[in-house]
């Protein structure tokens, strides 16, 4: 049963402030994950990380050399820190990252090497990715979103689960969590729907839904749930739907 | 024209102690690659970066898992030590990592995900990649030498100058260089071949010669020189011969 998990970097950082990890929750999501570590993909967000370098460098606007390279340095960074929890959780993983493995053309994800995640998944290793800078066909600067990262990797490995770990309890209307949602009806609650709070670059969460909405038109239903909640990561990784479901139009 | 420049992890680190960067050596060699930095592909050796900690684990002959990330982290850190010096000479660069981009059979490179490298290089940012530990289609745990690096994306881009730095002047016959060497002159010559010196669990210099020699055999010149020697890295990507080039019998 192959899982495709993100985590936010809401959850993982301080978005509000430049490399402010938030130690007890990367330690804390990474026992989460521990308990149900088989065939997992983790990919987890940049938050303050990436997003606040990027900013700086007017990214991906600007196509800034020595921005990407800090930006992708900082990312890395975080990776490290998401590796080594994993690992003293028990978790054997290893970090995968998109600037050296995937090519993106205006923005979407064009190619992407795929063989050392399926080797790693067959040999029991957690791959674990990051939202990131990449090279473009454009020749632009560009971003790819965790969210970008999670619905690929879950249409190329035909995932059973795909769980989006954010930091509020799913996709809200009138400041409650909907138990699912689909395309129209996306349409309907459109302009009531919660955006996650400080700096993102990447679209929050109108930008989550939009890849997942596609990720469902191909039958991969998915969910974005709260994994700032105890209990809802180890939930969602046994295929429990926690927040809200994101399924295809009937 | 393509260059594509080696630079030992004898040259970068001190062989025979965990974690012990030369950084004057790393400054002075980000310096000398600045004076021609242009569509250069830098790749160096992991040095005890690497070597030590693959040692430690048993790699390549145990498949640890633990094994495999410390020492892929290890070599990542010594990389992110020369991106950041050549960042400072100067050099736009991005660090490309083996284990995300390529897959092995047999410890041979089986397949090269080589659009971001080709992409950095037509926008005036350097790859620079390094010896790495990487999976394995035969599910054994594997290493790939910075020399099948260099051999394998000089074979891909055609590259126009390979330039190998070690810490010996070339190959060394009664204990001075060859100024050049075939396959044919290898086999009279081999007992009297120079080794590197410490720790390396990639073949030293019999391994170099025998990725160059295949790359002669397919019309693309190399040559092993001593990056030790102050200009002789400026002299190579200049495409000029120091040490001793390798060549295909004719």
């Amino acid at each position: 049963m192959i899982r495709v998990l993100k985590i936010g970097g809401s959850i993982l950082t301080d978005k509000s402030r430049e490399f402010a990890p938030r130690e007890e929750e990367i330690t804390r999501v990474a026992k989460e994950i521990a308990i149900h570590p088989d065939d997992v993909v983790l990919v987890h967000g940049a938050g303050s990380f990436g997003h606040i370098p990027a900013k700086k460098y007017g990214l991906p606007h600007v196509f800034n050399r020595q921005g990407l390279r800090v930006t992708h340095s900082c990312v890395a960074r975080l990776c490290e820190m998401v590796v080594l929890a994993l690992s003293h959780a028990g978790v054997d993983c290893l970090p995968v990252h998109p600037l050296s493995c995937l090519h993106l053309r205006g923005g979407r994800i064009d190619s992407f090497f795929m063989d050392p995640i399926e080797e790693m998944l067959k040999n029991g290793i957690m791959p674990v990715l990051h939202g990131d800078v990449a090279m473009d066909a454009t020749g632009k600067a560009a971003i790819v979103s965790g969210d970008q990262l999670v619905a690929y990797i879950a249409k190329s490995l035909q995932a059973d689960v795909v769980a989006i770990g954010s930091n509020v309890d799913g996709v809200l209307f009138s400041g409650r969590p909907l138990s699912r949602i689909t395309r129209k009806e996306l349409s309907r609650v459109e302009s009531a729907i919660g955006g996650s709070e400080g700096v993102d670059v990447t679209g929050g969460m109108r930008g989550k839904l939009l890849e997942l909405l596609d990720l469902a038109d191909l039958g991969i239903e998915s969910m974005i749930f709260n994994a700032g909640i105890k209990g809802n990561i180890t939930r969602a990784l046994k295929g429990e739907y926690v927040g809200t479901r994101i399924e295809r139009d009937k």
